[in-house]
């Protein structure tokens, strides 16, 4: 039914001079069509969705980004990320970025604690990042950000923390080795109080993210890695609500007591560590 | 391919407690993932997606209404209002609301001038509104608005029309007619200042409309009519950028010399003339 409005949107993209522009475009129509065609919106629901997506657009900027929020709660991003980012056999997987990645985080030294205000359980993060072979890659870059323990991003409460918390980019060693004190994340549900909170609220579900940490890794030759670790055990590993989580993300953040490696970081006694190896797919 | 991410995604809309919500959102998740799965976009092109859609966003407010404009450039809007908008044998056609539409434009005489600096050639538009067997429908409400000579409505130029131009609101006569006068309109393109605009030129295409005179028409118990009268003749009847030409919207724009009626109306001669039958169906 009404065919002729579909085919004739579709033949306007016929000059389209680049062709993936053109066969994205085409397939952009063909499913919107497709979708309007099965849902039979009334006039006052296409009126709706304008303003929906228009208050997304206006709830979004560069420290919150709901039109991300929306990709991630409707499963679109993580099938992206498992269309886009294929890695091989035993290279580190991918997931989301999440609506709170901030560009041009300061760069700080080995060890150093990105937690500002410490509130939190103490945790230290070592580990490394290698080739498919095992080579250690040195001077690999680490984007690193967390929520704190109250579920918030440093961005979300910017007069608490002008300066960024729980946010660095560390570089590795010679050896590839990285390390850096931080406090244990914590559940926490995506931003509610804008539109996609609403479209949450009407599907009856909830809002929460089992607690993790974030990493984007980059290494001269290599693919760029944009992913989480998550904290074993923590709720809501099953239903996440942006569907990020990958079994092989999961660590464990073992309780230690080893007096000289809390002198040697600063940290206090009992403390929370997580070691991990980050394998990085070489560039095609 | 990755069925189970959107199985996932619908499977959370389960506990919707609204049935049409959960309908809708249910074939937006199918179809969205359709499309990726189609397109199978890199993160870089989610990534100029996320954009594009924030700029949209930011683009639109009570003004200028970009995601209107997308909606309308892609065919959208078009099959929304063939869909929803199906009117009985002899009632008045719809087409497209526009992004131009302002609420609460200023209630008019019958005959008044609508346009403020006269700029143009100067128009006489007559009719009636009328119910299905004809029977006239008095105080019908009509919201009329259009561009100017030059292409650009009232709200695009808010230094040089502070107060509207080319825009009011009408009611008809016991006998169901209306009259009011304004000058010919001219064919304009949709903006191009902004993300859609972009679009177009990567898709080879012109941003042209025909020259048109918006109308909503409401009267208790029949059905409201959003539609347009398209000049005969105009440039880009056939090839419509938002595709909203309907055969029956297409009427005579008469040059005219009535030395009485010039005086009546106060337009100089010679004028030009539109006389046209609304027709609107009973509400359901």
């Amino acid at each position: 039914m009404n065919e002729h409005i579909t085919l004739e949107a579709i033949a306007r993209l016929e000059d389209a001079p680049d062709a993936r522009f053109k066969a994205v475009m085409t397939s952009v129509v063909k499913h919107l069509h497709e979708m309007v065609r099965e849902v039979e919106p009334t006039m006052a629901e296409w009126e709706q969705a304008i303003r929906f997506l228009t208050e997304v657009g206006h709830w979004s900027d560069d420290k919150r980004q709901e039109f991300i929020i929306l990709s991630d709660t409707l499963g679109i991003t993580m099938l992206v990320d498992a269309i886009s980012n294929q890695k091989p056999e035993g290279a580190t997987e991918t997931t989301v970025l999440g609506p709170f990645f901030v560009e041009d985080a300061k760069s700080l030294p080995y060890g150093a604690n990105i937690s500002e205000s410490g509130d939190g359980e103490a945790t230290l993060v070592t580990g490394s990042v290698s080739g498919l072979d095992g080579e250690p890659l040195s001077n690999a870059r680490l984007d690193v950000w967390q929520a704190g323990p109250d579920g918030f991003y440093d961005v979300q409460q910017p007069n608490k923390f002008p300066n960024g918390n729980l946010r660095g980019v560390f570089h590795t060693d010679e050896a590839g080795r990285f390390a850096f004190c931080t406090v244990k994340p914590a559940p926490y549900p995506v931003p509610t109080d804008g539109p996609v909170g609403r479209m949450l609220l009407a599907a009856g579900r909830h809002a929460w993210r089992p607690a993790h940490l974030h990493f984007i890794i980059t290494a001269d030759g290599y693919q760029r890695v944009t992913t989480h670790l998550f904290v074993s055990g923590s709720e809501y590993l099953d239903g996440d609500v942006v569907q990020a989580v990958k079994a092989s993300l999961i660590v464990d953040f073992t309780q230690c007591d080893d007096p000289d490696e809390s002198t040697r970081f600063n940290l206090p006694i009992p403390y929370f560590k997580l070691d991990h190896q980050f394998v990085l797919a070489p560039e095609i």
